[in-house]
């Protein structure tokens, strides 16, 4: 018997969570729409959801719930933050706190603030350099 | 006769600002910094400065005045925002076109926006699939 499956369970999958600042402007999300199309191109079977800090939804509470409520056990969260201001190193920190409270049976892994990851430095400064 | 030339003349070097968006808080532009870091590490006589839409000093016509005064012909601008709101998308060219109207003699390369940099989407995609 083959079971019926248009989705694979996300236990079995990667379950990423972009997690940028937010804007009142809907253009303002695009670049991380854009990562998250080109991650699910490169693994179809990532489930991969957007969430916001503030002025646009979902927030990270509710798309690791998402995240969870299909199957996930195990969460990457990318900040997609460029700068290295109060958001990063204080909003960020209270909100991995809270989440592994809600949600002591899932592993995070919190990755490095894009802005912060020497891949990203490397590159933009090879941009620049043309 | 050899000159004394302890910095290069700007107009044989490489000319850029790194142009982002700027915040109260002094911590923020660190991931801008280590980006001047390593294009001075890539090509030390290239002349880099970091310059900001609000909240940072100097501001964009005032890097971009400095890198004149230092000879430079050619400037590259880096908009190192990631997403693309109403900065980028309205400010970013109001800017341009008073810097063109400032500096006729000057040729400017804006680069496209860092967050909308198709290697940039690319790069943070293999990063959150790890």
């Amino acid at each position: 018997m083959t079971p019926s499956v248009n989705k694979p369970p996300a236990h079995a999958t990667k379950a990423i969570v972009l997690f940028g600042h937010g804007s009142r402007d809907p253009l303002w999300r695009q670049p991380m729409d854009a990562v998250a199309a080109r991650i699910r191109a490169l693994d179809p079977q990532a489930n991969v959801v957007c969430a916001f800090l503030e002025l646009t939804l979902p927030d990270l509470h509710t798309a690791v719930a998402e995240l969870v409520g299909d199957g996930a056990t195990r969460i990457t969260v990318v900040p997609m933050f460029f700068g290295l201001g109060r958001h990063v190193r204080e909003d960020l920190p209270k909100l991995k706190e809270t989440l592994h409270q809600s949600h002591p049976a899932i592993g995070f892994d919190f990755l490095s603030t894009v802005g912060d990851d020497p891949r990203v430095t490397q590159l933009v400064a090879d941009i620049a350099l043309g």
